[in-house]
């Protein structure tokens, strides 16, 4: 199947979640070597799960799936552009590449944007709208203890 | 309770996820009007869900507290610094405040740092690791339909 194939594949879940559901139009769609491995839609007003965004909840379905929280090799399609939470989730489980149909600006007039969370944390800790502090509690040795390092 | 207390108990989780659980150095602490409403450590080994970091389980459970999505007035306390993922979810949710007893300086020599990640997500979508693109499928018609607005 092509790209555009799996974001079609996205987008009729988005619709679905839509009209079936009562849910947001976001959908999600996890591939790996060419095999649909899981796929997500927006449940935060299904579920009162802040984060069950569509991509989020597809890539908690891929790791079921796959039998590891790894997703190397995977392709994410979204019907929406990711927003950082998820964006951020890609990165750092090794997920190869993402595909999105709609863009934030695409977005904006319907208040399905995130540039704005985008903007707030491009910006230092110190100048964003949460207030974000690193109190510090002295040395980290709960992660000595995690690294087995001996303690000097 | 002062933050130090509530961060304390934040490292005392994270404590407890490596001693008991054999998981990784991470607990955080959701408060809100004074009072605990959720608590959450890394859960990724043992449930093998990559999204299971400790701020956003913990977060997760607070919503699930609270009976609602919004996290509105919440302080999180989490014994690390937060993941663009984790920090985004703040973002979006409400969340008032953020303090973290260890800093990704401190994490880094442990291989417990995120700075990679915000460092790649500060680039430009096409200059990021992570092939991400949008991929044009023409018009929004789910988010028109969402919003209810008439078609013209």
């Amino acid at each position: 199947m092509t790209d555009e194939a799996y974001l079609r594949q996205a987008i009729a879940l988005a619709e679905a979640n839509v009209r079936e559901a009562g849910g947001r139009p976001f959908g999600a769609v996890v591939v790996k070597d060419g095999r649909v491995v899981a796929t997500g839609v927006n449940e935060i007003g299904a579920t009162g799960d802040p984060t069950a965004h569509a991509e989020l909840s597809a890539m908690r379905q891929a790791a079921k799936a796959l039998g590891t929280p790894r997703l190397d090799g995977c392709v994410v399609y979204a019907s929406g552009q990711p927003c950082p939470m998820c964006l951020a989730a890609m990165h750092m489980t090794g997920v190869a590449a993402v595909r999105f149909a709609y863009s934030n600006a695409q977005g904006e007039p319907y208040g399905l944007s995130t540039a704005m969370v985008y903007a707030q944390m491009a910006k230092p800790l110190e100048a964003q709208a949460l207030d974000v502090r690193h109190t510090p509690m002295g040395d980290p040795a709960i992660y000595r203890a995690w690294k087995g390092v001996a303690q000097g």
